[in-house]
């Protein structure tokens, strides 16, 4: 038995460049929450999740559940907690492109954290306690977001002009094609990407469907593209500039709020549809299913319960002809292990994953940042998740926590800054 | 890493009574195959599945695949094996009761022993790999044969004069409701079961339904009953009895054949239906759901490609408001010590399992028949499937495999030994 006997919560904030969205800007720093948990016999493991307040205290508030049990008993941890926080509803999610549960977020600290322990209690990698290992390098896609000109953390929409490469186009505004081709060109040199998503829901779709075909003329046929507007767009919206890029698209994310609307707008298109606004839980795929809503899940780990509960979604995905990918928020090392293990664990990758850490600078891992080939990553070695926590590093982020003053993500207050009479709408366009 | 160095595949015969069924009659011996797999580092894990030369010979050609691939990489093993054999069509199941298909028979075979090597190697019991122990024992269902009088093995139908208790009750007819009311008597005083399921589609409706009415008057509303009729009757028959056991059975198994019956059938009742044979595969769910053929599905890993496959379905069955119990056919210790950590392991287990455990009195483990208690089996204790190999008695039931001369079950050949114009029917009444 390994007992769980210490587990530590911390919150941390990190440096993010002003990314422009359907919920409005990014604050300059994006927060996440560090989880360690420490066994009776010594052993320890690291999960990172989605920082907010909320969670932070729910979590303290589990501590007391948690210690004791033992942390193969994966199933009763769930367990404890849906009995101690009930299950989270579909409506707790929120109409932001975060997603606002409690209970997903919490369990999938702890199992990540357990899944670590278990991987070095076995001397095995997190991906052989899912399956094994179906590929040795996971890949991600080129993750284009439209910003303003700006470092994010205490640059905020300053810049650092001694940045070269990446780190100095990153800072750089993007608020047309031109720009946008420009980050691409900038990102997928660094990182290797070979496909390109748009962060769209920002300008209205004419700019964003010109972005994409300037996009499709830079990089030709052959990198797949996708266009993401958080579901601002209306049916007929999404129906006039979905066959606009018919063929130029791998798929398209969240055009429409709504299954019922996506289901719509999926009958119109031979474009496939993505989601990760519409269909999030369990909960929600028998509708999914029975309207035919969507063709490829978007699942994370951190709102899907978990890495177990994910390999189950891929079943349901394979069992229904859904395919399955991945997004992504704000996030560090220790994310994008675990999305890395699952992502070689999965029996098909037929989807460049999403992610956001070439927008991140910092990292709480020994040895720093991550290194993207070919825009994949490699499962890393070792066992369990393979990354360990710099302590140094997690201390000087906490203080950035509780410098910067922020209990939670709020897009729409940040944006207040810039545009003061910027309102959130749930179908913009 | 521990590879698999040798697989060791042994067809054994064990005694059967001469029990009937919708397929005809039970042979006096049923045939499992025994794997055992040994890793270079000299870990042995072992398991049970139905026994046909066709999958012995398919496990043999496996071999070659299979060696040198670690234990740990079960999704590859898979990917390998359907590689090979290429994927199980629906239509390969067949019309029996039993399941015809070759890959997930031998998929379940090498998995189940590898989990029992993953479990030594860990020191944690197989359940502890599916996301642990939801409860420490197992409920399991009695369950009813119409049968001949004799004893099965060498004695056919001849009897043991000097059994006692159980072991002289299973040799008994059971021809008529009083001797199918006497049977479940003599079998839940045996075993402690707190349920019973009646196998049907042997005599006509009218008499199997008396005997369901005889069990309800003799064990009262407290125990909860099943009824199989292996899905021999019409659509208007299963409906119009149906309606005649509402309140009085827990679930009606595949009273009908194939999903539309079922869900035609389901419109008419408010007793829960549950099937192994109209909806048996992954590849069936969809249409399921879909026409709400079913409310529980009788899974069996044997059948469902595995363990882990197993908790795949269960994941599918919650999510589409589905219960998940376990069919079974003859068999030993192995395949019950699988079951066993399979349903401690699965979040609910609203319907007690089915076994024919009872039916058996041979055994392959070291320590002999494994114990119920009030119906339940404990999860064995030690790492992996917590059974180890009795080698004399495998030898000795290899042997029996040997001269009894049978390589696959047909129990339409059986049944026409007693009967001889006996004809199998896909629907009988």
């Amino acid at each position: 038995m390994s007992r769980i006997q210490q587990i530590t919560i911390t919150p941390i904030a990190i440096v993010d460049p002003p990314l422009l969205n359907a919920a409005g800007l990014h604050a300059p720093y994006a927060l996440r929450t560090i989880v360690e948990i420490v066994t009776d016999d010594g052993i320890s493991g690291i999960s990172e999740i989605p920082g907010t307040r909320e969670i932070d205290l729910a979590l303290a508030e589990a501590r007391d559940l948690l210690i004791g049990k033992d942390v193969f008993q994966l199933s009763d941890i769930r367990r404890t907690l849906v009995g101690h926080f009930g299950q989270d509803t579909a409506a707790e999610r929120g109409a932001t492109p975060w997603d606002q549960r409690k209970m997903v977020h919490i369990f999938s600290a702890v199992e990540v954290a357990c899944l670590d322990i278990i991987g070095k209690i076995t001397n095995r990698p997190v991906v052989d306690l899912l399956g094994g290992r179906m590929r040795d390098r996971v890949p991600f896609s080129a993750y284009l977001f439209y910003k303003y000109e700006g470092a994010g953390g205490d640059l905020a929409f300053g810049t650092d002009p001694a940045a070269t490469g990446w780190d100095a186009a990153r800072q750089k505004s993007a608020l047309n094609p031109e720009e946008i081709v420009a980050q691409a060109r900038a990102m997928c040199e660094e990182f290797g990407f070979q496909s390109i998503k748009l962060k769209g829901g920002v300008f209205e779709p004419r700019q964003e469907v010109d972005a994409i075909l300037a996009l499709h003329e830079a990089f030709g046929p052959e990198v797949p593209l996708r266009i993401d507007p958080n579901a601002l767009w209306k049916v007929e919206t999404a129906i006039e500039y979905g066959r606009e890029m018919e063929g130029v698209l791998e798929y398209l994310e969240d055009p429409v709020r709504g299954q019922e609307n996506m289901a719509a707008v999926r009958k119109a298109l031979k474009t496939p549809l993505a989601t990760n606004m519409c269909t999030t839980s369990f909960e929600d795929i028998p509708r999914s299913i029975e309207l035919g809503s969507e063709d490829i899940i978007l699942s994370d780990h951190h709102f899907w319960g978990g890495l177990r509960a994910s390999m189950t979604l891929s079943g349901i995905c394979d069992t229904f002809g859904r395919g399955l990918s991945m997004h992504s928020n704000s996030h560090l090392g220790i994310s994008l292990a675990a999305m890395v293990h699952l992502g070689a664990a999965l029996p098909e990758v037929p989807y460049a994953l999403d992610t956001h850490y070439p927008w991140q600078s910092d990292e709480v891992i020994v040895g720093g940042r991550m290194k993207f080939v070919d825009g994949a990553v490699e499962v890393p070695a070792g066992p369990g998740l393979g990354v360990e926590l710099d302590r140094d590093a997690l201390a000087r982020l906490h203080q950035n926590y509780l410098k910067c003053g922020l209990t939670k993500r709020d897009d729409l207050v940040e944006m207040r800054k810039k545009v003061p009479d910027w309102e959130f709408k749930l179908v913009r366009w």
